[in-house]
């Protein structure tokens, strides 16, 4: 059964500052309703999340999800979190449920009620798992058009290109349309022709000994399981960036995965019509890597 | 005290199909929480909307609004929706609502639990007004790039353009950046340069005997009560059209209005630095023509 708790989760205010943090958790049945209708995460979407990886009862990223985490807090001008409270609650989902080889923690923070100014925070603990084939076999991904211009996030910040917000609406849409042509997943490229992201997920690709992910300078989010990827890189002798590629590059790679923190690396095998080639071994090895990290 | 009534919103099934419409609407107390935290209107934004003007207590535009609502499920590939009995519920909410001389009644569809495949829905009637200054003074108006090119639509209808979607965060960050530049509201441009529309409103431009409303195929809503607004024109001599303008073509208009089912028609008398006319005999004459409205 999934573990579900309530966060009180503004910073030490001078209600909060009182309240100790184990006070501010609490735990109720995740069958039950929670949330108002009037709650600006449902009427708006307008809230942001997080989703953890967790192997073997270990949350995997805790802290580089809930700097993530802060970050789209402000850049959607919400009140600052309380990131301890949020990583209590993170640890004790995970003590509250089953314990499973693969789960994952889900992290929403909403604006809350219209007109209270108080966030609305919880955090879910529920088993996962089901990625096997597509991190041994490949998935094969449609390539969709994002409809904004790879320089987005400076030219419009309003747009909140690189926040993660609960206005996924499209992200779900794209996931239909790859659907219908057949595919997998999705990877975006902006209207000018620049290899961006996935819907919840990082691309990373090897040209050789060089290994690339597209820069969040596009707008995309830092990707937390990419992160860990290239830390493994860096320790096995290839040299690691960010840059900003445009499609047809891509097709010149020896590699390519995107990576997330659930299902871990999911290698490329087909980029719409043109196969790519999988590297098993190394897959395998970058994938009993992640699921064996500490944190 | 607002009123909510949850619905059971897919049309006709084997199951649904035994229960009349009546028994499909379940009146519950708005203060209690209703939505699960597993819900995907929550957790991605994943849902739609409406949000219909009601006027001593005439909901308006119930069809028009009714039919945007339908468009926008099938662009979301969600199930259809039994329209008569989300419309029972509308008239429902405002009988069991104080009655109060400009109300609002919001209706929200969203996928519901992921995995169940039963869409969730509420309509909720409360009390609103507050706008007579903005209909009479007229507001001032930031202009803002909505990042997607004119042809967005066509181009990549996947980014769900034209569906008035729950994933409504950048609709509310734009008004916070517009509150940073001193401005009420905004104004959409397309990256490319056309005019677009508001956060939530249609925009109306007046040259001399010429009405003209940006073209959905922009990408845009329909607007429901600028479809008011051009049967006023229509019906008082002027030419009422669909078209696609740039920026600076507005800024030769001898009036130009935002148009929602709420506020009803608020004159811009300010878009960025350039003051615009206001006609304030104009403006009263179709705000009193809007509230009058049979329906």
């Amino acid at each position: 059964m999934p573990a579900c708790i309530l966060v009180s989760p503004v910073e030490a205010s001078p209600q909060n500052g009182a309240v100790p943090t184990a006070d501010r958790l609490h735990v109720v049945d995740i069958n039950d309703p929670h949330i108002s209708v009037l709650d600006l995460g449902v009427t708006r979407g307008d809230g942001i999340f997080e989703v953890l990886g967790a192997f073997d009862g270990r949350p995997h990223g805790v802290e580089p999800h809930l700097r993530r985490l802060a970050t789209s807090a402000a850049m959607l001008d919400l009140p600052a979190l309380d990131l301890e409270a949020i990583e209590a609650a993170i640890y004790k989902s995970i003590e509250l449920s089953e314990p499973v080889p693969e789960g994952l923690i889900k992290v929403v923070v909403t604006r809350g009620i219209e007109g209270d100014g108080i966030a609305t925070c919880w955090v879910i603990a529920m088993a996962g798992g089901g990625f096997q084939s597509e991190r041994t076999e490949g998935i094969s991904v449609a390539v969709l058009d994002r409809g904004y211009p790879h320089d987005i996030a400076t030219r419009a910040p309003w747009l909140l290109a690189g926040a993660k917000t609960l206005s996924y609406a499209i992200n779900k849409a794209v996931l239909r349309e790859a659907a219908r042509r057949g595919a997998d997943d999705v990877l975006f490229v902006s209207s000018d022709g620049y290899v961006l992201e996935g819907p919840s997920s990082t691309l990373v690709a090897k040209f050789g000994n060089r290994i690339w992910t597209p820069s969040t300078a596009l707008g995309i989010l830092p990707g937390t399981t990419q992160d860990s990827v290239f830390r493994y890189f860096d320790s096995h002798g290839f040299a690691t960036a960010q840059g900003i590629f445009r499609l047809e590059q891509l097709l010149k790679a020896d590699a390519l995965w995107l990576t997330s923190s659930v299902r871990l690396l999911a290698p490329i095998r087909q980029l719409d019509d043109d196969a790519i080639p999988v590297d098993h071994d190394l897959t395998d090895d970058i994938n009993a890597f992640l699921k064996a990290r500490e944190k």
